[in-house]
Order: C-alpha cells, then sequence, then structure tokens
C-alpha cells in the first residue's frame, strides 16, 4: 500500500510520453503532496524565521512571545509531516521542490529591524495561509482538514497588528517606510509563487481545474483583497 | 498565598540593614527562583541558538533535527516557567538577572560555522547543565525534580558527537581548531559564571552551604572530569 502510493506517486513526476492524467487521483495525489511539501517546508522556515526575529526583541515579553509562536509553527510543520508520512511519502523529496523558491524568498526579504519582520510575518504568511487555503480546499480528505487547521493563525496576527500600530502612532513617518516595504514582499511573493507554478504542473492543475480565467481571477482578487483588509488594520495603505 | 511568597521573594532581594536570613526558607527560595530564571533563559536563548543555527545545517535533515531540538528546548522553558508561576513569582523578574551575562555569553562566542555551532551546544550546554543539577539538588521540592527534568539531553548529544566525529575523520586538521573553540567556550562560561555568582547571593550560598572549600572543590572537579569526557567522545583533546 505504502509502496503503491510512493510509485504512483513517482510516476506522475516523471517525463512522460503518454498524456499526462487530467483530473484523476495520480493528478491530485502529487498535488496533494505538492501543497503538503510546500506547507512543510513553508512552516519550517517560518520557525526559523520567528525564531531569529525572536532575538531582535525589544522586549523580554516580546521575546517569549515570538519563541511561542515558533513553537507552535514547529508542531504545525510535523502535523504536515506525519500527514506526508501516512500517505507513505518522504518529507524530505517532498519539500526539495521548493527549498530554492523559499530559500530565496527569504533571502531577497530579510527584515532590517524588528517592525519590518513583524510585517514580513504578518503579510507574508497571511498571503501564503490564503493561497494555500484556496488549493487545499480542492484537494481529497483527510489531507484537506490538515491543512486548513495547520494554516490557523497561531496569535501572530493580533500580536503584530498591536505593536506595527504602536510603532505608527508613537512615530507616523514610520508607516510610509513599512507600506512601501510590504509592496515589495508582495512583490517578491508573487514572483516566487509564479516560479512555483510554473515548475509545479499538479498544483497548477488544480487551481486551473477551477474552470475558467474569470474564476481563476476571482481567486486572486480574493487573496488581494484580504491582504489590502491585512494592511488597513496595520495602519498601512496597500 | 501568591502574595505571601512573592513578598518573601522580594524581601530577601532588597538591600536591608538586618542581618540576611542564613539558610532559611525565604533564602531557599531566592535561590530557588534564581536557578529557576536562570535555567528558564538558559532555555529560551538554547532556544534561539539551535534555531538559528538550524539555517547553516549542510543538510534539510539535519536542519529538522535541530529544529525539533529547539522546539524541545522551548517546552523546557515553558515548564520552568510554569513552576515560577506555581511559586507566584513574575517569570520576567526572575529571568531579567541572567539576561545581560548570557546574552554577553553567546555574543562572546558566535559559531563560525556549522561545527563550531555543534561543539558549543554539545560542550556549553553540558557544562551549564552538569553545574544546574549540582545547585538542583540542594532545592526543595518539586523545584528540584523539574529542574533535574528539563535537563535531560534532547538528543543533542548523539546528533553533535555523530557529525564532530565525522567531520573529524574526513578532516583531521578541523580536531585542532575545534578542540582551541572548546576551550574559549568554557573559559567564557566560567567568566559569565563568576560574574553570576558575585551577583546572586543565594544562589552561591547554595553551593557554599555544602561544607568548605574541599567539597567545592569536588564539585568543580566532578563538572571538569565531565567536560573532559565530552570532548574525548567528541574526538577532541580537552
Amino acid at each position: 500500500m505504502r509502496g503503491a502510493r510512493i510509485a504512483a506517486v513517482t510516476q506522475t513526476s516523471i517525463p512522460s510520453s503518454d498524456p499526462p492524467p487530467q483530473g484523476g487521483l495520480a493528478e491530485a495525489d502529487q498535488a496533494t503532496v505538492d501543497l503538503l511539501g510546500l506547507l512543510a517546508y513553508g512552516e519550517l522556515t517560518a520557525f526559523e524565521r520567528l525564531a531569529t526575529d525572536a532575538r531582535m526583541s525589544p522586549t523580554l515579553g516580546d521575546k517569549i512571545a515570538l519563541a511561542a509562536m515558533a513553537a507552535a509553527e514547529f508542531s504545525h510543520f510535523q502535523a504536515v509531516c506525519a500527514e506526508l508520512d501516512r500517505l507513505g511519502v518522504d518529507r524530505e523529496r517532498a519539500m526539495a521542490p521548493f527549498v530554492a523558491p523559499l530559500t530565496t524568498f527569504h533571502n531577497s526579504t530579510a527584515p532590517a529591524d524588528w517592525l519590518e519582520s513583524l510585517v514580513k510575518a504578518y503579510v507574508g504568511d497571511n498571503i501564503a495561509a490564503d493561497f494555500y487555503r484556496e488549493i487545499a480546499a480542492r484537494l481529497p480528505a483527510p489531507s484537506r482538514e490538515i491543512v486548513l487547521r495547520v494554516l490557523d493563525d497561531t496569535g501572530h496576527a493580533v500580536f503584530a497588528v498591536e505593536r506595527v500600530r504602536a510603532a505608527i502612532e508613537a512615530n507616523p513617518t514610520v508607516a510610509g517606510r513599512l507600506a512601501l516595504w510590504a509592496r515589495r514582499l508582495v512583490g517578491e511573493a508573487l514572483t516566487q509563487a509564479q516560479r512555483v507554478g510554473v515548475d509545479r504542473d499538479a498544483l497548477t492543475g488544480l487551481l486551473v481545474g477551477v474552470g475558467d480565467l474569470d474564476a481563476l481571477a476571482a481567486i486572486f482578487n480574493r487573496i488581494m483583497a484580504a491582504h489590502g483588509r491585512r494592511m488597513s488594520a496595520l495602519g498601512l495603505s496597500a
């Protein structure tokens, strides 16, 4: 059973002269494995980043709060890995295709200070989460439920909003710099998402499977509208 | 009850013209609070350091292993904090005296690469753990048991020993550099331990309470002998 699943998954990622399966079980499986792998590596890097950002915390209380969120991300990572294990898929192999794009994203958006790290975690993680949710809705159970559960906010939203708003209140000129920073984050995220989309047919297949371009545009609009609401919550212009 | 404990604890740390209590309940309580505070901040920085070092991991598997150990350190941190809560002591206040010495130690011993970070975590954390165990043995229950439990190895020992030995086997010249590095770590650790000892009478009081200088020397010799065995396990000369 375990072996059969691995074979099915491997098969769809090997280039073949046969026409690729259209929306069949094998393709759905590959999309599931891709989303779980992407999410697992995303949680692992979120863990690393929050733990590293904790060093920039202005107070001991902030440091503890950030460390607790990092630990929560790691337990999400473990939940996704457990699902990969259940599917009989090698976790490192599932994560491998997403190491380069996520590393590039993080290297090109290293926060210069505590506020930039808060905005990055809040804005970046939530755009990614919204995107993952759109894909997850099209996955089979129980992977769908596991993905939706680990996407639950770890308390970072309230934490980030409170601190960023307080910083802007204390010094309104901060808002311009952080708004520019958020725009750069979105740009880099879209660049890397496009790269993933080009490389991972099964993943994009699920989204294309929603039907026509209008449906795709609706997904994109929903994600950007939610982003705009988060920017407003921070007190920043989108 | 909660309030009374806080008052008792606070009282011993306020300078007073009365002679300080000698080995009484209040002093034991202050020593407990000090050790828990030191340990809590130690676990928090261990968490940060392991999570940061995970970024230097040569493989994805190493990164995951280090992240898992970091998460384990954070759960130890939470266990110590729960004990501080139970004693009615503010956790940040208990940690505060140890922020500067631990930060100085870590800033002055930032590892230059993956191998240095492994040696630091293995050598440094275990010397600290041995020292905490000597103090903990003199604490009242249940704080004693909680301290001893969180000092349990999180799997880092085997992990570090395997990887450092393999690196030395592949390139024997590495051993000299790492042995020097370990000596520097011990030197910096002793410098900061001395600083803590001078500032925190209750903590040193517990150790001095063991009796004479011979007994103190015996503790120090036990700790250094265990350090020597760990250096041998790594394939390094102490």
